[in-house]
């Protein structure tokens, strides 16, 4: 069986998710399901990008118009090498490129577009915390803004800042600086992903547990900076939970937090910089609860009569347990889409598929609660095809957009009781919003608690002439949706640019103004991700 | 059996624990064990305070001499009558009295000495948010500063401000709001003592499952804004893990957190206010989770040959489970301390006491755990001893003090790798502090995570002249060994002023500004809780 430690860290290119050499094809199948949508090519293909065209190249090189603007003087680019050496400082257009924006549906289409408004104009890999706090400390005094990148895998416009800027790409910042055996915690820096944290602890018989679906992409640094969950969550917890301790480089200087796993000491002054997305400063390391590498897995498909049923079952194990480490349900779209073989549900009899997995022994009392709510086991099967798949949607993403049809996720979470009408609402926004061209929306359940859950939402139609604004406008409809049924506007995307507005909006001014304090206080000159999670000040 | 819901909420009384006209009385056996610790009677005994002498009481009256403070302004008092009723603003000085200080020794002995240097100029009772909310709004304007009060049981002097004030006495707002039965939470105004929230949930077959030592004083709102730990914490959590929502008033407008049980939308802002111990404002409501009222529990006493040995066992427990809902181990000296009879522990053979607790079926793999790392049951007999016993230090302390005798305790909380050499660097530092007054120090593990637990001191030794200057000693050398051996400066009690500085020192100054950030934000005229968590501006 494949583990996580095995993956290797993706391919990150510009505008695509994995290695171009190795394009993934879309099934037939799914290419003639699109028909019955209405997608037909509205954007030009992919090797007709202005960006490409100009360059003569296919593989993601950026746009030559880009070549036009300005870019860092003398000095600029002198105070960058002295902190992290000039061979460590990349101007080139490509690097640059390569850098820009995440991984929305709208940053695709803008990189087919060959817009390269949000491109940093340098590229500096620094190799420590201390050249991460040196760039801090003196970037207003150079008249530079940072954007701290490991993963780049941001869907929230979480790297487009909204002023002229430098990535700070903390790759380099790759060690498990500690592991303590008794204590069970794990140093990581925080440019070590996903896959490459999985494989250090491995040797020596650990695990994170941290599996989102970024995740052969995404950093450490990252999971703490965006409040990342992954899909083992029902067993091993958000990423915000297994945080302990961490750095943050900030304008101002160091600060540290963490000196037992609960304290009583102030607010959990932790959880204020896990999900400040870079507003306050860079997370250059983060300490991690750890867990020992299990043994076995299991993972199974689970078929309930509708949504409605599932969805009692996956609460029942919320809150009265035991939980496996994997949960999820389908709601019937999308069972009915994500299944290649009808038959695995029983005949094609209709109905939800959910997901169980665990990390170590099969449990049968969780078996027993789904039964008892009237679950039919559906094996191994099911389970498997899940686990095996369970990072391939971002690979099929570029696929469907070279088809013509737009396809795009958002996800919100809420307590329990508002998750049917929330459900409805925000699917309802989608189509009405989406009314020219209708689109299927299918929706999951995957991290549950013991007072609410979260949904997530898949949104498939045909492109119009003007995606982006298509996309926009569907989705300023959904997060509407999602204030008024009482969900929050992120459960774990992030907010980015994005979602800066509903954000401000959920917290309400009074807490952005105290937000704002903070960064005032840690970055007075608003040089790290200015714009991002909190409107630019005045 | 008794239940938590069925314990009256104490008869909270200026200066002692517990109802007055019920004294408790010390063991004989205590008494005679004191004489060993050269304890005599140094400070007046209680009928002879200076207060009550003046006024001619013995049940706490305030000093007479208090009356010579001049008092509010007719436009204070009816500024305050305004928003709250008249007959809902006490300026006499019995009332003043009774909300001065929390429940420390110090305080204690200060309420002794009739020292009224932290009385508030009166006590207010308003009704509801909005009164909360109309007293912060304008406080300013008429020149008052405000204390948040409900259980007024801080133990580290977070009732006394850097400034002359006014109590706000939450008691009124004592209404179970809301119950979600769908998705288990309930929503409580602030002032909702521990066993009326329990009696309130009782009713509809719930439990909250928070049983600090202060259950029977403390209220929701303080729990919340001290990051309380109850003694069921291996069960039940934190009671900031608990907490899914929450509302508070500000001198600039009313925050409301909590839209989901979890959000990558931004920090966890709950966990800003969570701990803030009204610097920034009032909490006046609280949503927590709740879970179905235990049909059975069962306590038990094990024995462990060592304080080491216990430590591997309850660690073992922590990481790998399954977790009791109660887990606890004294050391070598708490265990000889505490167990009334020795036979307890085997024929006196030594050894330390740990107490399992099950809310729900008894749980064999949890017993199995312990007996492998080397744990003999001693059965029901000290688990109940102990479940009876459980609020009853608190009630034990004034006797203590009335015999002469000084008794305090702290707690710090720290990685696991860290606890032995931690709970021998406090106790050495208690020992040398006080080593003209040869104390005894017990501590006990009760609240474990993962990765780490808190470790819980007790000190009884005679009181010198200085009572006070005797404990500010030893408590300077404590935090100190607490800092230099990596704990947290409070796993439960909090900071207030006692810790002011320790914490500030435990976050660092950059911390501490953004902390600043956000009070005068939210508090520019520094009238809620001025020096209580962070210093007084300049």
């Amino acid at each position: 069986m494949t583990n996580e430690s095995d993956l290797p860290v993706v391919q990150l290119t510009p505008g695509r998710w994995g290695d171009p050499s190795h394009p993934v094809q879309l099934p037939t199948a799914a290419r003639d399901a699109l028909k019955h949508l209405g997608v037909k090519h509205p954007t030009p293909p992919r090797d007709e990008t202005p960006g490409d065209a100009a360059r003569g190249t296919a593989t993601g090189g950026a746009p030559a118009a880009a070549e036009d603007r300005p870019g860092l003087t003398g000095s600029q680019l002198n105070f960058l090498s002295m902190v992290v050496g000039s061979q460590y400082v990349a101007s080139d257009l490509d690097s640059r490129w390569a850098h820009t924006r995440g991984y929305s549906t709208t940053d695709l289409l803008r990189f087919r577009a060959g817009d390269t408004s949000d491109m940093p104009d340098a590229v500096v890999y620094p190799a420590s915390h201390e050249e991460v706090q040196n760039l801090l400390t003196s970037a207003a005094e150079h008249d530079l803004a940072v954007v701290p990148y490991s993963g780049g895998t941001s869907v929230v416009g979480g790297l487009a800042p909204t002023r002229r800027f430098i990535t700070v790409d903390l790759h380099r910042l790759d060690h498990l600086v500690d592991l303590d055996e008794i204590s069970r915690t794990a140093t990581f820096q925080a440019g070590v992903r996903g896959p490459a944290a999985e494989a250090l602890l491995a040797e020596r018989g650990y695990t994170l547990g941290h599996f989102p679906q970024s995740y052969e992409g995404a950093s450490i640094g990252g999971y703490a900076a965006a409040r990342s969950s992954g899909q083992s969550s029902a067993g091993y917890g958000r990423f915000d939970q297994m945080v302990v301790g961490l750095t943050l480089a900030t304008p101002r200087g160091t600060i540290e937090l963490g000196r037992a796993p609960m304290s009583a000491a102030g607010p959990d002054l932790r959880q204020l910089v896990l999900g400040s997305e870079g507003a306050f400063g860079i997370i250059t390391s983060v300490v991690v609860r750890i867990r020992p590498r299990p043994t076995e897995r299991h993972f199974e498909g689970w078929r309930f009569e509708s949504f409605d049923a599932g969805l009692a079952a996956v609460r029942r194990l919320a809150q009265d347990g035991p939980l496996p480490t994997v949960l999820r349900l389908s709601d019937e779209v999308e069972t009915a889409v994500n299944l290649a073989d009808p038959d695995v549900l029983g005949g094609g009899s209709g109905g939800v598929l959910a997901i169980i997995g665990f990390d170590g022994p099969y449990n049968q009392a969780t078996a027993g609660v789904l039964t008892a709510a009237g679950g039919e086991n559906l094996g191994e099967g099911p389970g498997e095809t899940w686990r095996t798949g369970r990072y391939r949607a971002p690979y099929l993403r570029d696929p469907l957009l070279d088809e013509g049809a737009l396809v795009e996720t958002l996800e919100t979470a809420a307590f329990w009781s508002r998750i049917p009408a929330l459900k409805a609402a925000v699917t309802e926004a989608l189509v009405g919003a989406l009314s020219a061209t209708p689109p299927l929306v299918l929706c999951h359940i995957s991290h549950v608690y013991e007072t609410g859950a979260s949904l997530y939402f898949t949104v498939i139609c045909a492109q119009t002439d003007d995606p982006v604004e298509q996309w926009r406008t569907a989705k300023r409809a959904a997060n509407q949706a999602i204030a008024d049924a009482g969900g929050t506007i992120s459960h774990h995307h992030g907010v980015g640019t994005d979602h800066r507005d509903a954000y401000g909006a959920e917290i309400g001014p009074l807490a952005v103004e105290a937000l704002r304090a903070v960064k005032t206080t840690l970055d007075p000159d608003a040089v790290t991700n200015p714009g991002i999670l909190l409107p630019e000040g005045d």
